[in-house]
């Protein structure tokens, strides 16, 4: 490949490439051991089958290009004082980051037994994709990385996020071409819009254009040059080019094409940070970088006539078989003495001084930059006393209060206290969420034409919203792992948009917590509303959820899901959540007028309860009750308070006992679950023998699969969302799956044996409230008066 | 907004400029009649209180958009005799669909009690997102639509799914700002490089610009004209703009555009199918249009003093309180006045002869074409005996056969037999998950620039990869909906990825299935291969079973989930799967070399049974078992016969039971799921009292969930994945999750009471195992050879 670059000069001296060279000759040389070697590190001898490992893994084909591009921002952080990290889009060229820590010293630093020297160099090789030894991708346990890389799409939604609020930072975000085609990375292009060159810091893009994925050619590689031109300034950017395979003058291409990329967002960041206060510059195009490099770069040309530097043969282990086959493993020395080991590591096997010595030292070391491991700046947040948000309660089951809306008012005042460590993210659904009340003392992050019309834009606005669930999730994550605090609201329903990414971010704190040198981070807190519940004006496609049954299946140390029934529980169970670390959070919580059962006294007592019975509701006075009516979710306890109203009024000598759930992970046994009750709390509260009714707001089955160890299992029977759904009111909602409280009613009757004749009539006319629903609903459009109006007082 | 366009023009007449407004203003009438009425609808009388359903309910924001472009899609369909078809995507404007198919005749011939006069308009209005009426969204029950539009990101994905081997049909797909920003539809925009304009359809994407989405502006529409031009470029289109918000001169701006953009797509097919055969035209930018006109267009200017039209606040229902507030009712009532309705609809109700005889007729009606009910479309798949694809088995527990590469030969001739009715979709993944074969008779479709060394590449290629789970599963839900048939293969974990849009689907068939006039259409496949425990070189990001999960919370009709535990069971399973018809089907496969269980004969019984005892396995001989040993999936089956093994030959006088499940549905109640064992079956498989051993190949608590109402379910100790992994060899794999046979054989000996001293001596032996194997992996890096080289024969 013949080098081409936009930007024209060689700005390095020949020691300068010298030295650069070298060290990317040494992080090459470094990959490939890792890969193949788990003896004879430094080739002191010739390779034999036995220095060989017997299961090759790792991925070689994006490597060099991430070793080539480490090694110039490096290069440029030393030269520019940069507080610099950078996003390794293609994490799985996992032994080019761990090459790199290697050479930084930071690899030795914290794994204090892979010494700077050839044993040393030995146990890094081997312990590469080996059993006990480290992953085979950029990982946790990889110093200087917020980003594992192995499912694809996050990199630039990572970079933003580490650079929102860090005025000083300046991110790299590699972007493999491969990753480039994926849904969540071709939203987050448009972030430049959502920065503020004024109070973030900045975000530079290397689209690293090797030009294949696994087995085929990539399509941002396959386009003629000007329409991918076309597609990045369409997206916010100026790009320069730099192609080419030639050692020495992509060298010169790349240190040029960085420094001036440099420049430039020096240039948008003064220029923004010059313009008086309350006045905003005009968004200008930041600057980014198209790196056109042969995959698997450096490495073996061809192997037994076929193609591999530059094809997708280079894309894992460019050559197998090396312990059997000695042409091979001599096609496999060839190409790591290639790389001249002898010049980059002295006698004790230790990288030569010209290497280990010239770039960034301390904390400016990208593998030991604080912001990539963001619990060292961590700092708790300035909470307000939720307090003095609290709804005034003046008996259980009375009133009418959106909680989330109650919320918003205490949301704004961690928003006032804390304007650069803590961000809300939504996509476009706050305000339905009823969040508004942050919007008294923020804006709307947008740095996009405005109009004169507007309402709540800011380009320095701390709620983030963009309709991509993935772009809001990959921000907040990137923020998080940063060392900030943040909320996502979402659409119940929709948070499946981010499974899988929920799976990557829980899997990393899993690794972290079992990392001694990793410090712990803020929460990832999900708040779903706009629930299964209350969507009767969207509809069956916004009824799912699923997403607690998704998170459940992760460690227990790292999940947990709670279900407060009213505001003022959700005020307390927030305010835990915000001051929590290394968790993901679900809240679940309804935004409708819905009845308040707790005084904040009483929330607070019954949050960090989790679980409890609630007294006012029931009428077991102390004795073992004939039937347990469990409810978790604002909407199944309004059932069941409803249906126990009901049988108390109809069936006076049955005794109900209620039992609310705040915290779901009571119900699992304690050795599954650090909050699980133990045994004979959870006999207690539920009986070893009685019927228990269990209204859930999710899938019923979740309830089984949490207790199906406790003893009185087998008589527990779950209601809950069972698919059924449309348009229609709320209260046929509960009607359509089975959840209303007179089919619960019904339910006690059909369980609790030996009631006799008198439930029977009752059970009749429960029978035909159910008719005479139906009949009401579908004629007037709305729920009968008793349903609206109904007050636990009322009963 | 000032009237401005690409394309110079006015090619309507007077009278067609008349026609198309009448039926426009006719559509959007209908649409605020069914958002706001139900009485009255034709205003024959002042507006009423009584007149307004008591909840309001849709979104208005975007319908008048969409009736807009159907309008003019009517006029060129005619004009033109095209076969096309629209996508709505912002499919939440669902009164919009509802309309036009009324005003199309079709609404009545599908829903005859809405019939085309007074009352059926009353009903019609009545029935929209109203109690046992219809959804609020384009949905299933919308004449004309394979798309329900309430989750954002597919519309295009949908639309080019549509159009592949559809030559002679045109797909128009709407997309909406708001959708625009989502991670699925920015993907999207690059399916121009998999469309063959010679074989497929072509897609016309009009970009939908109104400004705004639930509460704020949308990116696309603030950007700069000359960076959306720059994107729109950059993704392969020549966009054409529209916009403005006169009627007339808006009805002549896009009149002329969508005129020469259909000039245009002929000239590139045209120019495309003329050349030879072999030889391929280069790849033309599309048309497409960026139609900017006002959210809310023709709606109120304001209320209350607060701008309405063009402005987020018309997103829903743009007037609220009308029931009560007399002035905001007096808005309504000259609002839909406005569109002269008495010139609209004659005086039995029925639309007038200019509107409703003017368009298309029969299956040319957008909501009455057959590709939007592809099971009228739906032809049987040319299956190839997949007994010819057999694996030899010489004795159960022998060979070493990847089941995926063996599938790949039967897949193969699948793809052969049917050229123009089934396709593959994978993200780049195709040949990793060992289904090369096929690419032996198609290639990989791809429209970009090729180099002489590329393999595999073409324009007519019949499987579909893009770095995309998104776009995949999109381009497959098309491709199914409009009556055709295809196979998704991905890695088990990464599936997650389109969680969410599983979840529409089977939302989908759900409804369908309870539609007389939807027909059945081909089963959504999916195979998930390089599963969790075949992820051993990628590690922790890429191991996660959870997608069976996820599945299996909706409804039971709808999914089915099968574990084939070896190559030939693959093989009976995928034929069957691709005979079926409106269900998912999950297949969870291997990929690595594995043992062989049973004959091509054997394998065909225990398919269609869905779960057997395996007699070759067990040694209870028709009499009652100690212990049962049952296994679902590849890897967790040989653990289990190897335990199976090691009891024997320690413990003989032990009676092992070894079940295996084929069919994981069969676990469930009968009354649960149509594939669901009777109790007595269920008994007879599992005992009522004897311990159970469960070996499943996800998260062990899904086999609680689907067992938790079963006789014995207390006696089921269930092993699985429990998240722990990370690169190591596959059965190290195991032992982190305490699913491998050394564990399976103790949990045995703990759990079958009265064992004696002999099998604590034969557990202390197995406990001796694991730790020699913990030790020979971490010194030699792969398994021992006991392990490795283990059949069933040499137990």
């Amino acid at each position: 490949m013949t080098t081409q670059s936009t930007v024209a000069g060689a700005p390095l001296s020949a020691t300068e490439l010298g030295r650069l060279d070298a060290w990317w000759r040494a992080a090459n040389y470094l990959a490939v051991g890792q890969i193949y070697l788990m003896d004879n590190p430094l080739l002191r001898t010739p390779l034999e089958p036995q220095h060989i490992k017997p299961r090759l893994l790792g991925h070689w084909g994006t490597t060099p290009g991430l070793t080539f591009v480490y090694a110039h921002l490096n290069r440029v952080i030393s030269a520019r004082d940069l507080d610099l990290i950078n996003i390794m889009g293609p994490g799985h060229g996992g032994p080019a980051a761990v090459a790199a820590a290697y050479l930084d010293g930071t690899y030795s630093e914290l794994y204090p037994r892979v010494t700077p020297d050839e044993h040393g160099l030995e146990r890094l090789f081997t312990q590469f994709s080996f059993p006990g030894g480290i992953p085979s991708h950029v990982a946790p346990e990889t110093p200087g990385s917020i980003h594992e890389g192995g499912e694809l799409g996050y990199a630039l939604s990572h970079a933003y996020g580490a650079a929102f609020d860090n005025p000083d930072l300046t991110v790299a975000a590699i972007v493999g071409d491969g990753e480039a085609e994926s849904g969540p990375l071709a939203a987050s292009w448009h972030s430049t819009k959502f920065v503020d060159p004024r109070r973030d810091g900045a975000v530079l893009p290397i689209l690293h254009l090797n030009g294949y994925k696994i087995a085929s050619p990539t399509v941002l590689a396959r386009i003629p040059s000007d329409e991918l031109d076309s597609l990045l300034r369409g997206v916010g950017h100026t790009p320069y080019v730099v192609s080419g395979s030639d050692p020495e003058e992509m060298h010169q291409a790349f240190a040029a094409t960085l420094d001036h990329c440099l420049d430039e967002i020096k240039q948008i960041q003064d220029e923004a940070r010059a313009v008086g206060a309350g006045s905003t510059a005009p968004r200008r195009p930041w600057p980014m970088i198209v790196l056109r490099s042969p995959k698997g770069w450096t490495g073996p040309d061809e192997l037994d006539g076929q193609r591999v530097e530059g094809f997708w043969r280079s894309h894992q282990v460019p050559i197998g078989g090396v312990r059997d086959d000695d042409g091979h493993r001599q096609v496999l020395e060839s190409w790591m003495r290639s790389y001249r080991p002898e010049e980059l590591f002295d006698d004790h096997g230790a990288p030569v001084a010209e290497i280990a010595g010239l770039y960034p030292r301390g904390e400016r070391r990208m593998s030991a930059n604080p912001h990539t491991n963001g619990g060292l700046l961590l700092r708790d947040l300035h909470l307000p006393d939720f307090r003095d948000h609290a709804v005034p309660v003046d008996g259980p089951g009375t009133g009418a209060v959106e909680a989330t809306d109650t919320l918003g008012g205490y949301l704004r005042e961690v928003v006032r206290r804390n304007d650069d460590n803590f961000r809300m993210f939504a996509p476009d659904e706050n305000n339905s969420n009823r969040l508004q009340d942050v919007l008294e003392v923020t804006g709307r992050t947008w740095n996009a034409e405005t109009e004169p019309y507007d309402e709540g834009l800011a380009v320095d606005g701390r709620l983030m919203e963009i309709l991509s669930e993935h772009t809001c999730q990959g921000w907040l994550e990137g923020y998080l792992l940063t060392g900030r605090h943040g909320l996502f609201s979402c659409y119940e329903a929709f948070t499946h948009i981010v499974d899988s990414m929920f799976n990557q971010h829980a899997k990393w704190l899993k690794t972290t917590r079992e990392l001694d040198w990793r410090q712990a981070i803020a929460s990832l807190n999900y708040l779903l509303t706009s629930h299964v519940w209350h969507q009767d004006h969207n509809g069956f496609s916004h009824q799912d959820p699923g997403f607690i049954d998704h998170v459940v299946n992760k460690k227990a140390d790292v999940v947990r899901v709670y279900l407060p029934p009213d505001a003022n529980t959700l005020l307390t169970v927030v305010d835990g959540c915000l001051r929590s670390k290394e968790q993901v959070n679900v809240i679940v919580a309804g935004k409708q007028p819905a009845l308040q059962y707790l005084t904040m006294d009483q929330a607070v007592e019954h949050a960090a309860k989790g679980i409890d019975r609630w007294d006012w509701a029931s009428n077991d006075d102390g004795r073992e009750p004939d039937v347990v009516l469990a409810c978790a979710g604002d909407v199944p306890t309004l059932e069941t308070v409803a249906a126990a109203a009901l049988l108390r009024e109809h069936l006076p000598e049955l005794r109900v006992r209620v039992v609310n759930v705040v915290d779901l992970m009571r119900l699992q046994a304690e050795e599954a679950h650090p909050h699980g009750l133990s045994s004979a709390d959870f006999d207690a509260l539920f009986t070893t023998d009685r019927p228990v009714l269990f209204a859930y707001h999710g899938y019923p089955w979740l309830i089984h699969r949490l207790t199906y160890a406790r003893t009185n299992h087998d008589n527990f029977h779950v209601r809950g969302y069972v698919e059924e759904g449309t348009t229609t009111t709320p209260f046929d909602m509960t009607v359509l799956n089975r959840l209303d409280r007179f089919d619960l009613a019904i339910d006690v009757i059909d369980h609790v044996p030996g009631l006799g004749e008198e439930a029977a009539a009752v059970r009749e006319m429960l029978t035909d409230k159910l008719a005479e629903h139906r009949a009401y609903v579908q004629t007037h459009g709305e729920d009968m008066p008793e349903i609206r109006d109904w007050r636990w007082e009322t009963r």
